[in-house]
């Protein structure tokens, strides 16, 4: 079954300790979309300037992710750019231009509408619900968020909670969130919120998924060097909700086996500057790389 | 088979941003000793002051811990004082009182020497070596270790690195002695170094075994609450070097198994102050968690 992913589309200048690329493929629904492309049909929705290169249009072709709702506008493509510091952890951002993106209001072509599975990447809540509501009773919506909506759109965040399934954020936003420094504590105070199921990133360090029938510990496929660490977050709930879409049962286990995917997919992103590790992946490497992290876990 | 451990053996202050605890018992060889005693017979080598309290003493001996090398000096026993911050992660020294530390030489009881299974808990490399020196070809032998001996000591402990089975060491510690970012890496390194195992212990997030079979990735059990975290990695190399003079068969798989155990003791001993918690743990107690953390990877 198809996926509809919603998020950012943009231009990432990327700076590493030991590189620097300018305009690299980047935005959360880029990531997400190329990740779920994978696992199953992509709806993209999202806007690029008239600057938008047309190789990333074949990018996007090449993964067979439908464009009929990528609005294509006079003006930039929204363009992002940051540094990382020399454990890759940290990054600072060093320029944030909205570009087209500052008017955006995401339009869902028909065929759009009755996608079941629907994943709200990263953009801003009032974005996110103005998608919502154009879809036609989905299976499952899942969404992911930042530390900036936390600070400058809570109340829209705090609404989209009620009308989605499962949330997506990372440690420390589900802290700044609930104001509690237990994951396992802060994700009972989000299900109270709204939503079902709430998975916390922690980067390098794997995934926690709570659940009702319990918590769900992924494990992070662990790398000999990180090279970008840029969309990794979107790549895992792409990796994750492509999965959903693709599997037939219990949704809470595939649920659980979409983040050990959505985990490997993030580690290969994690290899290569923005999404040219990524869009080299075949299913079979995904696989093999699932496989060894199931490996590492068994005793 | 009987364990024998080595490490300091002192009395903790604590503060966290809830509460204080003076004089704790405490000590990498306390916490790992306990732990160890649900598994296995501990045999303990130490010193502590006239001033050392006779409850303590009683405490080992209800953990079935043989204390003929239990030196009682005159003097004070060694004292640690330290403040958490507010998110557990982060502590700080307040003091350190070696006692009668500063000229503790461990000599063995002849019992002592033919024990199996050896653990060097984080103390000075150069009484780690003192003890390796008495023991006869033990079967396994384990040690931990801390940022301050790779500061002052690290000819010392790199002489060690070649004289044991397998290294326990955190992140920023392993980043520190290699140069290297990624874990799996750094590991790789030091297997160079002599260890044919190498643990890399990540706190909250588990820890991961670098192993001639392959890696292993060890969650941590996810906790509602930290109370303390004090000692959790010495209860974590003692619980598994515990399990494993417990357990027959292959190595390997032992090992990756007491690291599940150990990581269970050390999720107990973070839930309350000092070795509060730890002491009234029962082997059913640890078992069903071990059980609960399984359940909590299955997918």
């Amino acid at each position: 079954m198809s996926v509809l992913i919603v998020g950012s589309t943009a231009l990432d200048s990327i700076k590493t300790p030991y590189r620097e690329n300018r305009r690299l493929l980047g935005g959360s629904a880029s990531h997400a979309a190329v990740a779920a492309s994978f696992f199953a049909p992509v709806k993209l929705v999202g806007i690029v300037g008239d600057d938008f290169p047309k190789r990333y249009v074949r990018l996007y072709r090449r993964h067979g992710i439908d464009l009929e709702g990528l609005q294509v506008a006079r003006g930039k493509t929204f363009h992002w750019a940051g540094e990382y510091e020399i454990n890759m952890n940290n990054r600072r951002t060093l320029a944030t231009e909205l570009g087209v993106f500052e008017t955006f209001t995401p339009i869902l072509p028909e065929a759009y509408r009755q996608a079941p599975f629907v994943l709200l990447a990263n953009i801003a809540p009032a974005l996110q619900h103005h998608v919502l509501n154009q879809v036609r009773r989905p299976r499952f919506v899942v969404a992911d968020t930042m530390d900036l909506w936390l600070n400058i759109a809570l109340n829209d965040l705090l609404k989209l909670l009620r009308r989605i399934d499962a949330l997506v954020l990372n440690e420390s936003e589900a802290r700044q969130l609930t104001k509690e420094d237990s994951t396992i504590t802060a994700a009972k105070k989000i299900h109270r919120l709204g939503p079902k199921y709430v998975i916390v990133k922690k980067g390098e360090h794997g995934a926690l998924l709570s659940a009702p029938g319990g918590t769900f510990i992924s494990p992070a496929y662990p790398l000999k060097r990180v090279v970008d660490p840029t969309g990794a977050g979107d790549s895992f709930v792409g990796g994750l909700i492509g999965h959903l879409a693709a599997s037939k049962g219990s949704l809470e286990t595939n649920l659980k086996q979409g983040m050990i995917y959505g985990s490997v997919v993030a580690s290969f992103c994690c290899e290569g500057f923005g999404l040219t590790r990524t869009t080299r992946l075949t299913r079979d490497a995904i696989k093999k790389r699932v496989l060894q992290l199931k490996r590492m876990l068994r005793y």
